[in-house]
Parts: structure tokens; sequence; C-alpha cells
């Protein structure tokens, strides 16, 4: 309704003078997590927000390759109610994808086939929600006005459970598998511990983080005390050395009767090989990426002797919306809706940051980057928020990482299950007579 | 305060005609729960508010094993906030053990033991918290005064995420097991759902029940519509067969773009061999269990070339109380305070069962049941709750399981995740000379 006496009125007052609006395009990219959509969310509501300067918000279905090949989900064709569900629906509503833009010197095709389809829908925004790489292919988006002459303004909206893009305190995304690997260490801890007297001894849980051991740090928020579980943390960052490791285990279990582990799938040895790949042999003679936790499961059970068990969470880390942290969907919201802000005030290739204020009690905003900055930028865990011994996080390690699990954040549940968004999904009638091989 | 003031009323009428007030003996027995501490919630506080008639209450240390050893925490030394905080700690807070009491004839001096500790700590009241193992070791107990001479009233309290005893509709822990399943395979397939067009298509989870497909079943609680993940169950009492698993799972991934599976870790070929075992050999050569998930992602990886991501559950769904099912914490804490009330009414042997009330909406009461009736039987999905195919449950499950899973009952939060108790688990003072070894 705004949006119709808004334009209304500027019609009254100088219909000649009307810039044409041009339309948004949002895209979903890489690996989905459990607040994407909430950023999904904040980038909608907001150029709903101001429908007198921004158009359509067409989302890419799966992600740019819905670009490429013309599939625009016109999100106007959503219900209010059906997008403020997307604050509560994890994974990619829009379909996400692993596709990454080569150079323009390498396939300027592809760039010439994304501006005919900006020309041919208006687009003149282009939003993506994504990681590192991601942050790579939107530069090179927002150049697109000087390499080729087609005028966009292209945000980063940042994502990503690794925890790894700069200049951000910290990515959307991550403190809710935080949070989820805290609460499922705790919980398995007292499980471990009920039990060790006469059946398993040891835990392991294997998560996320091929690159950076962010995610497996956030096991540590378990604990209330020193000595609490989880009592080893395997970091990507730290050379493994498999007769430390077993002393270690050894000792703890002599002493509390059990051993509780939290494993980053990135694990590796000193020379760079990784603990995943050190290799089974399935039943048809393959190797097998057998992983980190049967790895060191497996260790342990043959020069220690014990009794073990072990998780692996995969998905259901980065995808259990139903315990999210609400600092990660306040700020995946907060930064899709500075995205569209920037946007307005005719900004080009940044992205909204989180940044942490000063003071005892722990507050953010979000200032704009430049994207040049953040592209192909990892940043990886700082030694100092690893203990000197290599198993554990430091205090200033667990400052960072505290506040971000903070507040809960439940979707409604119906039948005894979380609600999701359902989306029509009406994709915008295609005006290009081409196609485009991906 | 209740129990002073009642005790010395009954002192003034008739001192000499007082009866020694009875204590209590309580155990947790075999694999922790999300909520077997919400039935011990329940026996606890329910002694308490009759201590004119029952003393104190001595939970075993690490379960029955704490009574032949003589370690009996005594719970009169918690206070009521953290007897009231058992409500939402998962795992065994006083210690479980698996240790099943072998028959009198094999193991007299057991036997003996057992009532030596209870004469020498004056226990007439015996609340064992288990499954069905556990069911026999009570009923053995409840027959100490026959057998023995020793009068003790036994009540078996109902407790396993196997939901594998019978009598009773369902056994407390299997709901919150079924809504962590549920929960986790609903927002994990929309992960998949999301990437599949470019990367994984097929996604297992792999949950419990060694014996009983209900916790696998549970995964199709996930569902809201036909056609909806998960696509495809394994359940342990229909054979695997390897040709028409795959045809299926090429079908749906046709169908849908992905395929979502469910499987139980009780998987089996028709000759009874375990898919886990079929077998990987480790970097050592030793041959190693390899889990039913890695091998039927294995089995599609080489077969359909399908990429693939697949989570063990373990033992972050049985101790996952913070998604717990409300309903299931109700009834667990109902059959801890049934059992109390059972032992007031002098009763022995028996077991507090939960009972569905006929009517369309779901409602329940408590009925006890012989103990003899329920030792040593293992109740199994009837065939009838499997789909013709062997791949889906039946409407009469789905109306089985569904009230299982609905509420949510969350725990308080601090510092971003679940406060559990604490607790001082203050041994009584040892009274026997001799040791008994375990």
């Amino acid at each position: 309704m705004a949006s119709k006496k808004t334009a209304l009125k500027s019609a009254k007052k100088s219909p000649a003078k009307m810039p044409v609006k041009k339309n948004a395009f949002y895209a979903q990219s890489g690996g989905v997590t459990a607040v994407i959509n909430v950023s999904a969310c904040g980038v909608i509501e907001t150029a709903r927000k101001h429908s007198n300067k921004i158009g359509k918000v067409y989302a890419g279905n799966n992600g740019i390759i819905g670009a490429l090949r013309e599939e625009l989900i016109d999100t106007s064709k959503e219900s209010a109610s059906a997008i403020a569900a997307l604050r509560y629906t994890p994974a990619g509503a829009f379909g996400s994808c692993r596709y990454k833009l080569k150079s323009f010197e390498e396939n300027r095709a592809a760039y010439e086939r994304l501006i005919e389809v900006f020309k041919a829908h208006n687009i003149g925004y282009f939003f993506y929600n994504g990681g590192g790489d991601s942050a790579d292919t939107c530069l090179k988006i927002s150049q697109l006005s000087e390499t080729m002459g087609y005028p966009i303004q292209a945000i980063h909206v940042p994502k990503t459970v690794d925890n790894d893009l700069p200049l951000t305190d910290n990515c959307p995304g991550f403190g809710s598998v935080a949070k989820y690997v805290a609460v499922s260490t705790k919980e398995a801890s007292l499980d471990v511990a009920s039990m060790c007297e006469t059946s398993t001894k040891v835990f392991i849980l294997e998560v996320m983080g091929r690159h950076a051991g962010w995610i497996a740090a956030a096991g540590a928020l378990a604990q209330e005390s020193d000595g609490d579980a989880p009592h080893i943390i395997i970091f990507p960052e730290i050379a493994f050395d498999k007769e430390k490791f077993l002393a270690r285990v050894k000792e703890v279990v002599r002493k509390n009767g059990y051993c509780v582990i939290v494993a980053s799938e990135g694990a590796q040895y000193a020379d760079g090989t990784f603990l995943a790949d050190a290799g089974t042999t399935d039943a048809f003679g393959h190797k097998q990426l057998g992983g980190v936790a049967p790895t060191l499961a497996t260790m342990i059970k043959h020069e220690l002797g014990y009794k073990y068990h072990w998780a692996l969470a995969d998905y259901l880390q980065r995808a259990a919306r139903h315990i999210a942290s609400k600092t990660d969907v306040e700020q995946a919201y907060a930064v899709g809706k500075k995205a569209v802000e920037y946007a307005l005030q005719g900004k080009n290739a940044v992205m909204p940051a989180i940044i942490r204020k000063k003071g005892a009690r722990y507050s953010w905003t979000i200032e704009e980057v430049p994207l040049s900055k953040v592209a192909n930028v990892e940043k990886f865990m700082p030694r100092n928020f690893i203990s000197p011994d290599g198993y554990q996080i430091t205090k200033a390690c667990r400052n960072y990482l505290q506040p971000l699990i903070q507040g809960e954040d439940y979707p409604p549940y119906k039948n005894g299950v979380p609600v999701h968004g359902k989306f029509k999904k009406v994709m915008a009638p295609k005006k290009l007579k081409t196609e485009f091989k991906i």
C-alpha cells in the first residue's frame, strides 16, 4: 500500500522526471546456513519498504546460475508472511550453488550473458549472499560498469559458517553452528560421563571447518569451568601429533574416567596430510575418505583399548535453525537490510561488516568495508586464540566467541517439528531467446 | 520442614507404634536418555512429599553397581532446586551402567550382597529406571522377599530410547529422540534441497535402533506431505535389498533432484548380516565397523555416482534435551512419580505403563502392569506400521508416533548454552566392612 501511495505522490509532482526504478537481483551462494534466509528476509523486506526506489527483487534460482539461465524467481509474488517466514527457515530458500565465475579474460561470455539478463530485466542492484569465493564474484560484478559499460551496484552480503571472511568481526551463519556445536558437546558429554564406569570412555564429535578451526573452537563453549568437557579440541591450525594426542587422551581418561574430543574435519599432520584421508579401504577395495572421528577412534581403540563412540554432525550443524543463536539471527538480518540501504545510497563494491564495539558488554554495529579487501582473503584463527598445548582455546578466544552464540531464537512449531516457509517461486517470464550452458 | 512437623506430630500421638520408615534406593540403568533424569526428579520429589512414609532416597552411584559397592548417593543432601534441575538435565545424573545381574542360581553372592547393603541402609523400596534387561533385574529384586526372605518392594520405572518395552504404549526417552530425528531430518533436507543442483544429491542420516526401527521411523515425522523428505527409511525389520534400494535412490533423485535417507544402525541383509558390519578395513588392516551410513554412501557413489553427505547422530540424539518432546518430559516425570505412589500403596513387581486413551485427541494415563510380563519381552515395529515397499511408515504408524514428539520443553540457558543441574553427590557413610568385586 505504501508503495502505491508514494508512487502516486511522486507522479503528481513530476511525472516526467521520474527515474525508471531499477530492479534488484539477490542470490545465495555456496554452502547454506541456518540463517542465510534471514539475510534474504532482510534484503527483501527492506527493498519492499523502499519500493519507491527499488522495483522487484528477483532471486536467482539456485544462486548465480539462476541469473545465467535467466531463471529469476519473482519474490514480489511471495506474501509478506512468506517473506517473514524466511527468518526461521534454514538453508537456501531460493537454492544455492557451488559455481565460481572465472575472470573476465577466462569467461567473458558469462559476464556478457549476465549483462544481457540484467538488461532484459532492468536489474541495477546485485546482492550476493556468500563467503570468500562469492565476494570475489561480487567484486567482478561490481566492476561491470567499468569493464563492460553496464551500470550496476553490487553489494556483498556476508555469509559463511567457516567464519573466515576478513574485516567483519564474525560471519553470519557461524554463530548458529557454534551454538549447535557447544550445545551438542555439552549434552553428549553428560551422556559419556554417565556411562563411562562400565561403557564408553571416549567420545569424539567431528565438526566442519576444512581450513580454519573456528567451529571446533566453539566446542569449548560447552565448558563452564577449566577441566570440563571437551577435554581435547583438534584444530586444523595445529599439526596433529599422534603420540602426544594419545598420551593426552590416556591422561584425561585416567583423571576423569572419560574423555570428550571435538575434532575439526580439517585436522592434519605436520606434512599437511588430512587425518580424514589417512584412509580406510571399503569393501570394494576403494580408498575411502574416512573422516577424522573414525580415524581418531580407531587410533584410540588400537593403542589404548578404550571403548569409543563418535558422531559426525555434517549438515545437521549448519541447518540447525531450531537452536540458532539469536545474535546470529539478528546480525544476519542486519547485513541484509544494510546491503539494501547501501544500494539506495548509491554505493557499489562494498560489504556490510559486523563491527564489535568497545566495552565490557558485547554490542555491535554494521559498517561498510570495501569488497576489494574482502575478496580472496581468508581469516584464520590467530595463534593466541589456541592454548600453548594446542588442545584448548584461550581466554581471548572465549571472549571473542561467547557473545556470538548468545540468545535463543526458536522457530514456531507445528506437529512437533519446526514450521518452515513455503515459497511459490514464481519465475519471471523469460525475455531472452538464447539459452546459456552452465 | 513438612517431614519434621509430621514426625513430631506422630511422635506425640503414639511414639511406640511408629513403624520405622524405610529408605528407598533408586538407580539408572543402561543407555541414558534426554529425560531419564526427569524420572529421577519424579521419584525424588514425590518421595520428599511423602517423607512421613519414605525416608531417604539413595541413588546408586553408576546404577546398580553403586548398590553392590555400597556407593549410595544421599539425595537428601541435594537442594530442592538441584532436584528440580534434574528435569532439564540430560543423561544420568547419578551415573548409569551396563551391568546385568545374573540369575539367583548363577550369582547368589550378588543378591546376598544387595540384601546386606539394603539391610545396612534400611532400604525397603527399590526403583529401577531402565529398559528390558533392567526390568528383568528389577523382577529378580522384587522376588528377594520370597527367595531370600528380605522384604522389599521393587518397582520398575520404564526408560529406553529403543521404545521396545511391551505393555506400555511407548517408553520415556523415545519421544525426545524421535523429535530430534524428525527435526534434524527436516532441517538437513532443506539444506540438501538448496544445494542439489550443483552439489550433494544424496544425504543419509544414521540413527540408533539396533533391533527395532522405531527411531528411524520417526524420521518420517519430518514430512508434511507425501513425497517430502525423507524419501527412504531403512528399517532393521525389512531385509535390505541393494538393487531395489539403488533403483529407488535413482528414481527419487531423477524426480526430486535429491534424495534423503534415514537409516537405522540395525539395517541388515536377508541373512541377518548387519550393513554396518559389511566392512571397511582401516589403515592398520583391521576390519572396522563402518556404520550403515558410510556403507550406503559408498554403494551410492560407486553404483550411481552421486555426490553424497552423511551424518551420524550417535549420542547427540539421545542427549538432546534442548529439543526434548514436552510429551516425553511429562511422561518421564509421571512414571517416576507413579512408581513412588505404587510403593506407598504397598505394591511390588510392577511397572507404571503409559496407556493411550481412546479418542481423536491424544491423551494418556498411567496404569500398573506386572513386571513379569515386561521382563525379557521386546516390542518390535508391527509390519503394518511399515509401508508395503518397506521404505516408509504407514498412516497407522504416523498416528502412533505423532503425539509422542508433541510440544517443546526448553531448558533454561546461560551464556548461550543450556543450564544443567549440579549435584553434590554426597555418599552415604559406608556401614559394611566388606567390599564387593564387580
